[in-house]
């Protein structure tokens, strides 16, 4: 019964805790409009990184136990298409809503209803709450696709709560 | 197919991350003989109680969750009944393996192949670093216990890796 909402409830602890020992709560910095750090202080920025670190080596012990027939993937596409099928599900019970790309390396994967972000209102009213909730997700993806042979640079972003974008940039070698 | 895994692995990260910033690794203190405790530095036994305080939160609301009807329980031992099979296959995939009580409010919960223990070496060499892995689901206990009116104090305890013992006691009101 419960196994389904337990990642969920202990992310939502872990992004609480993080935030709550923030060593440096007075520094805001207000430079740039309403963005991913906009505002966030110097503490908060590390509680970012210290998350996305979490989600990274979650990512890639994840990506080590996929079933090996998984791992034949043709092309970088195929990867992609993994992630948002299997891993999401794996993770948050549902497939991911859609997968763009412009055939050069940059993928934009999109939740309409992202897990992470359902327990906050929808709307507007919350947006500057968002990245703390999509650090952990961006490493995981992150982790996934390293252990998956592919380096790369996830960043997420969100219009209106809780549709969430998670961009993947993979450079050209 | 990494949904039964997720939790230890965000569980085993969580662990790392709160030793990590351990605010105050030189104020060893090593009174007592090797018990939960001892030698624990100052920081390492705030990190303790934070996990314990994360298992609280992530245990009430389970607790929450469950089917209402598993929450018409008739006796004290009908609910420990419970967290030693439903909660913990929820958790864990795997139910307790004993429950022992004294009839007068201490009960003793067994589990022969701790999931939180076992990526550990079995044997004692490893076992000063035990509490850490033991501490969030204390907390998931009582916090459980608690969602369902009962006040308990909840220990953990190993004699060899990854046999581990929870204590509840509860008080008589």
């Amino acid at each position: 019964m419960a196994d389904t909402v337990l990642f969920e409830f202990l992310h939502t602890e872990m992004v609480a805790e993080l935030w709550a020992h923030d060593p440096d709560p007075g520094s805001g910095v207000s430079a740039g409009p309403r963005g991913e750090e906009a505002g966030a202080t110097k503490g908060q920025k590390m509680s970012l990184s210290v998350l996305e670190g979490m989600g990274f080596r979650v990512g890639q012990a994840l990506g080590e136990r996929l079933p090996r027939e998984t791992l034949a993937f043709r092309e970088e596409l195929d990867v992609l298409k993994f992630l948002c099928k299997d891993l999401w599900v794996a993770v948050f019970q549902k497939q991911m809503d859609s997968l763009r790309t412009n055939h050069q390396g940059t993928y934009v994967l999109q939740d309409n209803s992202f897990p992470l972000l359902l327990p906050m209102a929808s709307g507007l009213q919350y947006l500057e709450e968002a990245p703390k909730f999509l650090a952990f997700t961006c490493g995981l993806l992150h982790g996934a696709l390293c252990t998956l042979g592919i380096e790369s640079v996830v960043t997420a972003s969100v219009a209106a709560l809780p549709v969430c974008k998670f961009q993947v940039v993979i450079p050209k070698s």
